[in-house]
C-alpha cells in the first residue's frame, strides 16, 4: 500500500444522449458498477437537473462514486474513490457500456501517500 | 466557460484528531461547508467506518462535496466537484479551520474541457 486511498476521475465522451438524461438508467447504471467492483453499497441520491443532465453519487463503505452527465455534450464525468480492495476498471467498463461512450480519458491519483504522511 | 465542471480536490494534514473522528464534527462541518460555498444542499449521507475515520457526501445542486478521513494520520481527503458558480475556496477555509489542519495542498481540473468537446 503506497496511499490511503486511489481516486479514479473518468471522462466519458461521445455517449448516447438519451441514456445520460435518464434519471433511472443513470442510478440503475451507477448502482450495478459500484456492486460490480465488489463495493458495498450504502447508500445513494440521484437528481435530474435542468434543463438536463444528471447528478448523483453512490455511498459505499469507505469510498464514493460519483456522476455528472451532460447528455447535450454527450459527455459523463465519473470519479470513484477507494480506500479498499475494489475493481474500479471493472466500474468503469459496465458504465462506459451503459452510456455507449466511444471514447474515455481517465486520470488516477494517489489520496494520502503514505511516503509523505509517514515521513 | 472553458470547462463544463470543476473539480477541486484539496489533502489536509496534521488535523486534529479528534475532529477527524467525530461523525457528528464531520457532518457539520461539511454542511456548513457546501452552505458557505453558496451551493444548494440537496441531501447528504456520512458514516464512520471501522477502526475509526468519517466517510460521506453532501449532494449539492450540480454537484457533489465529499470526504473520507483517516484520524490516525491526521489527514483528510476532500473533493469538490461544481458545475455551477460557488465559491469552493470559501468551503476550503471552513474545513482547514473545522478539522484544524497545519498544511494542504490542492489540484484543480477542468472536466469536460470544451475545446475538446466542441472541437
Amino acid at each position: 500500500m503506497t496511499a490511503l486511498g486511489h481516486h479514479l476521475l473518468v471522462e466519458f465522451a461521445g455517449c448516447d444522449a438519451g441514456s445520460l438524461a435518464d434519471l433511472e438508467q443513470v442510478t440503475s447504471a451507477m448502482l450495478r458498477a459500484a456492486e460490480a467492483s465488489g463495493a458495498t453499497v450504502i447508500t445513494h441520491s440521484f437528481h435530474h437537473f435542468s434543463p438536463h443532465g444528471v447528478s448523483g453519487a453512490v455511498i459505499v463503505a469507505e469510498s464514493h462514486l460519483a456522476i455528472h452527465t451532460w447528455p447535450e455534450h454527450g459527455f459523463a464525468a465519473v470519479d470513484f474513490f477507494s480506500c479498499g480492495a475494489v475493481d474500479m476498471d471493472r466500474a468503469m467498463v459496465l458504465l462506459q457500456e451503459a452510456f455507449r461512450a466511444t471514447s474515455e480519458s481517465r486520470l488516477e491519483l494517489e489520496r494520502g501517500p503514505l511516503r509523505k504522511l509517514l515521513a
